[in-house]
């Protein structure tokens, strides 16, 4: 979620940690990272997100943050544990970084020089190091941060080099920008003015956000699979890398040649969903 | 809190609790970070820790640790805010190290190269940067951890340097060792077999250890004040640097010529206090 306002995330995320073992089955952990101010905190569990005291403090503890980054698990690589939890989370020029991965990137560990190394043992967590690692390397002659387009260039890149290897679905924010890459499903869905009564799919839960947000809020969420019915949810497509600001979609890149994973039949429109 | 089994910080952290605002003066915020096998989290709050419905959590959610960190911050330098909440947390040799700090290390900044750069605003996170930065390039040659003296010494020479420039009490942990510098106050207490009924200073909860803890248990205690009454805690001299690792301290090392801070006048045995 990336927002103009700081908003509380408390609505989206009752219905997405029915995923994590009810309407779906990713059963293996969870975890939810929050930016606020320049500050970043993160929360996670191995416990099933529809079954974890924290994920149901979580829910009734409104934290108000501009961007939110959330992952439930179904362990494809690695063990089930905390370490192997996303988002991940490392420093760089003074920003947090998190990114989370749905996917799976089979047997590829790129090189690591040791600059950024991986706690846990996921093949999502090595993939972050090296994006992390590259992205260091590329812009390495300061401590100020690399202007835009380069900067959005090189994760569009760094990801299409990941997406390469296999299924490379990922988040990535450093508190200021959401960062998007789609190999094979990834949904984005930006409300803003008039907002709608919202129904979401994995839970009987309706919301009219018309009283809770401001006609001048803008909100863009992203998922895997459409968290609501009847919004209209917009499908990725293969290859995209979008920068999202402050609830915008505000740089996007399409890139064919690097996506090594079979579009899957479940990259359908959202109707079907819905 | 270092111990040589898994065990839940609750009863401690209940009393520690009460410092952010109701029987001390540490109302800006508060923080705790837990080992769990080879996964680490933290949760953070700019919340004063006796009225953080966070830390209400934490108290009742019984999370089974080896190593515990936890902080509750008096600003002295940054604003309250979650980015300048201890305790702060960087990846180094693929363990995340976390870092807390009691003291004031005044105008100090050492130059930093970018390789580990604060996020807020604080003396301490500058300084934990610093040390990391410091044991990235004293132990630069490859991706294995250092040998344990080696990377003892270093911890105790870059804490020197570190307390040289004002007021450092601090607790750093890298999941397998609890290091300590004391600077001007730090108070261990290890408990074993027999364990006693202890009673918390800072509210009214007596506990028998003895039916909680298992014969073969042996957990170290740290803290810038005794938590509990009629326990042998020691006060640690100042420019000591201590590893502890099991409940066990395994390590010391007495540094006179480093520290810049004259010693306080409450530094004094424990019995005063309880």
């Amino acid at each position: 979620m990336s927002c103009n306002s700081a908003a509380a995330i408390s609505f989206s995320f009752a219905g997405f940690a029915e995923r994590g073992g009810r309407t779906d089955h990713h059963a293996d952990g969870w975890g939810i990272g929050f930016y606020e101010a320049c500050g970043c905190r993160t929360f996670h569990d191995p416990a099933p997100a529809c079954s974890s005291a924290l994920a149901d403090f979580v829910k009734t503890y409104p934290i108000k943050s501009r961007i939110v980054l959330a992952h439930i698990r179904k362990a494809t690589q690695g063990a089930t544990g905390l370490s192997n939890c996303h988002p991940f989370q490392r420093e760089w020029l003074g920003k947090q970084w998190l990114f989370a991965h749905n996917g799976d990137l089979r047997a590829w560990r790129a090189p690591l020089s040791g600059a950024v190394l991986p706690v846990g043992t996921t093949d999502s967590e090595h993939a972050f190091c090296w994006l992390m690692e590259s992205l260091r390397s590329r812009f390495s002659s300061g401590n100020a941060p690399p202007k835009q387009p380069e900067l959005f260039n090189a994760i569009a890149e760094f990801s299409g080099v990941c997406a390469a290897q296999g299924n490379f679905n990922m988040v990535l924010s450093n508190g200021e920008y959401l960062f998007l890459h789609c190999s094979s499903k990834l949904y984005t869905l930006t409300r803003a003015h008039p907002f709608p009564i919202a129904q979401l799919v994995d839970c009987d839960m309706r919301l009219d956000l018309n009283a809770l947000n401001a006609p001048t809020d803008r909100i863009t969420i992203v998922a895997t699979e459409p968290l609501t019915a009847e919004e209209p949810w917009q499908a990725l497509a293969t290859g995209t890398t979008l920068a999202i600001k402050d609830g915008e979609i505000v740089w996007s890149h399409q890139n064919m040649d690097t996506c090594a994973f079979p579009v899957v039949a479940d990259n359908t429109p959202v109707a079907a969903i819905a």
